[in-house]
C-alpha cells in the first residue's frame, strides 16, 4: 500500500485515523519537494499499489532497508527531527553508496504516535526530503500508520548498478590494502558525551557537530575505475563492519591504529574507542590490490590506507611500535 | 543494511544484543527455505549492503512497502504467529498482484522485543516463509532490530512487470464495469466476532477460518489478457479501495448490493457490513470496459461483476429494487 492517493481533500474523508491530518501533511510536503526533481525514472508512485520504477538498461536493481526506532536508533530528547530524518534517509542511500550504486527512489514506511507534534513530524520530513533532492531520489511510496508506541520509521531506497559490477563484501583477497574514506568516531564521541553527561536525560534539542554525509559519488567513481576489491560503509562502527568483510571474503585484516583517521571533536582527536568501534560514521571502509594506485583524496573527501588484508580469520591491531594485539567486533549504540 | 551474514557462530559474537539469538535463527531458517528457490535473479542476497536483482529485459521494477504492527494491524492473542507472518508477506504480494506483476524477491524488516518467546519467531518465519516458497519469492534482506515495544515487522516486495503495462488506479472511465475476485468480508467478520466476544482480551491461538491467498496468478492474467483498465486489492475494505479508484481515476461509482459477494461464516453469509466494509480480504477490485468478456472464474476463483463506473465523483449503492443511497468509504480494522 503506498502513501495516499492524489485528491487530498477527498483522502482525507477516506481515513477515519487519527493521524489523517499527518498523512496529508506528508504528501503535501513530498510532492512539493519532488516537483524539481527529474522523475522520468519514475513511472507511478505515491497513490497506487506499488511504485513503479525504470532500471536503465543494462543495470541491476539494488534494494536496501533500514530502520530507523526511536529508543534504538535515535532519542528525540538528543537530535532534531530533521537530523533524526536526514540520518533516516543516510542509513539507506549509504547502503547504495557501498555497493558503488546510485539510488533510484526511496520508500519511508511511518509510524507516528497519536499525539505526536506536528512541528516534530514537518521537521523529520524536512530533513528527510532536503537529502533526497540533492541526490535526485523522489520519495516514491511507503506506508503509514499509527504506531502502539514511539516513532517507527523504515527507509527502502531502490537502487542500480551496472550489471555484474556491484562492488561486493566478498571480493577482498590477502595482500589487499584497507581503506577508509573521512574520519571516524565524530558521531560516537558526541552520544557517548551525550550518554555520559546526561545518564540520557532530557536536553534541549541541539545542532549536531557531525551530519552524516551518504558517499554515493565516491562509491560509485571507487567502482568505475575498479579500485575496490570489496566495500561497505561504516554504520555499526569500523570493528563491527570491517569484521563483515572478512566473514564475507573468508580472510584476516591486520589495522595499523596509527592510520586510522580521527575526527575532531571539541578541537581534539576523539578518543580511539570511538574511531575504531563508533556507529553512525556512514564512511567507505574499502579493499584495494596492493598494486592499485589509491589516490588520497576524491572529490574532497580524504582517502586514508589504514591496514592489510590477511590471509586467515581473525583481526589484529598493530601498535606503532609493532606490538599487535586481538581487534574484535565491538561496533556500539547508545540510543536504548 | 542487510540481515546477518555467511559464518553464524561468527556473526553471533559479532552482535552484542540480546536478540543475536533469534538473527541467527532468521538466517537459518530463510535459508533452508530458500535452497529450494530458483534464484538466478537474486545476484546477492542476505549478508551485503544491499540485495542485488536482475529485472528481466523489458521490464519495469515494482516496490510496495507494508507495516505489520502488533497492536495495529494484528495481536499475537488472536491469532497464530504461522498466520500472522502468513498475512504479513500476503500485504506486499497482494500489491504485486493488483499491478498485475510478478514478485522477485522480499525483504523483511523486523523488531522484535527482548523477550519474546522464540517459539513465537519461528512460527512467524515459518508462515512467512512457507507462503514465500510457494510464490518463488526469496527473501534477499531486510533489517533485524530489537524493538523498543511490540513486534514490529516491515514487508517489503520487489516485483516486475513488462515495460508501460502496469495496471495503475487511474485508468477507470464511465461505464466501466466493476468487478471482484473471490467472496467478500470472511476476515472482517472472524475479528468482528472475536472483538465482540472477547473485548479484545486474551483467547487461545486458533486456527483462522480465512487464510488469504495473494492473487498474483489472477493479476496477471488480468493483465495480460487486457481486461483489468484499473485495479487494486482490498486490504482496507471494499468501500475504500473503491474509492481509491475513483479517486485516481476521476470518477464515480455504482455498486449493486445484492451482487456483491459475501463470503460464508459459520455456514451463513456474512453480513453486509462486513462484505462493503471489511479489510484483509486480499481479493482484487478491477474495472473492465463494458465490452470486454469477463470470465464468470479464472483458475479456480470466482469472479463477480458488482457495480458500474459513473460520471464525475462519489459513489452509490444500488439495492436489488433500484433505490439508492450514498456509498462512503468506511473500511475498518479492530486490532487496535
Amino acid at each position: 500500500v503506498q502513501v495516499g492517493t492524489s485528491h487530498e481533500a477527498e483522502y482525507d474523508s477516506f481515513l477515519p485515523l487519527p493521524e489523517r491530518e499527518l498523512i496529508s501533511r506528508i504528501r503535501r510536503l513530498s510532492r512539493r519537494r519532488i516537483a524539481g526533481i527529474a522523475t522520468g525514472r519514475l513511472i507511478a508512485g505515491i497513490g497506487d499499489d506499488c511504485a513503479v520504477v525504470r532500471i536503465p538498461a543494462g543495470h541491476e536493481a539494488l534494494v536496501t532497508t533500514d530502520f530507523s526506532l526511536e529508543g534504538v536508533h535515535f532519542r528525540r530528547e538528543w537530535h532534531s527531527p530533521q537530523f533524526i530524518g536526514h540520518r533516516c534517509l543516510t542509513r539507506g542511500l549509504s547502503d547504495i553508496a557501498a555497493m558503488g550504486g546510485k539510488p533510484l527512489a526511496a520508500f519511508l514506511s511511518l509510524a507516528l504516535p497519536a499525539k505526536i507534534p506536528q512541528r516534530w513530524v514537518d521537521g523529520f520530513l524536512e530533513g528527510l526530503l532536503k537529502l533526497a533532492k540533492q541526490f535526485n531520489v523522489p520519495l516514491a511510496g511507503g506506508d503509514t500508520t499509527q504506531s502502539p508506541g514511539k516513532v517507527l520509521a523504515d527507509i527502502v531506497v531502490l537502487g542500480s548498478v551496472p550489471t555484474g559490477k556491484a562492488v561486493l563484501r566478498s571480493g577482498s583477497r590477502a595482500g589487499d590494502r584497507i581503506y577508509v574514506t573521512g574520519d571516524l568516531g565524530g558521531a560516537a564521541a558526541e552520544v557517548d558525551l551525550l550518554y555520559s553527561r546526561r545518564g540520557g536525560k532530557r536536553t534541549s534539542s541541539r545542532r549536531p557537530s557531525f551530519v552524516p554525509r551518504p558517499r554515493i559519488n565516491l562509491g560509485r567513481i571507487l567502482r568505475q575505475r575498479g579500485i575496490a576489491t570489496a566495500m561497505i560503509d561504516i554504520s555499526d562502527g569500523l570493528s563491527t563492519d570491517l569484521s563483515h568483510i572478512c566473514e564475507e571474503s573468508g580472510v584476516g585484516a591486520e589495522v595499523w591504529v596509527n592510520a586510522v583517521p580521527r575526527a575532531d571533536f571539541h578541537k581534539r582527536p576523539v578518543d580511539l574507542r570511538s574511531a575504531l568501534h563508533g556507529g553512525d560514521a556512514y564512511e567507505l571502509l574499502f579493499t584495494a590490490a596492493k598494486r592499485t594506485r589509491v589516490p588520497a583524496g576524491i572529490e574532497g573527501v580524504k582517502i586514508s590506507a589504514i591496514g592489510e588484508i590477511t590471509r586467515g580469520e581473525g583481526m589484529t591491531l598493530v601498535q606503532s611500535g609493532g606490538k599487535k594485539s586481538p581487534f574484535k567486533p565491538q561496533g556500539w549504540q547508545y540510543f536504548g
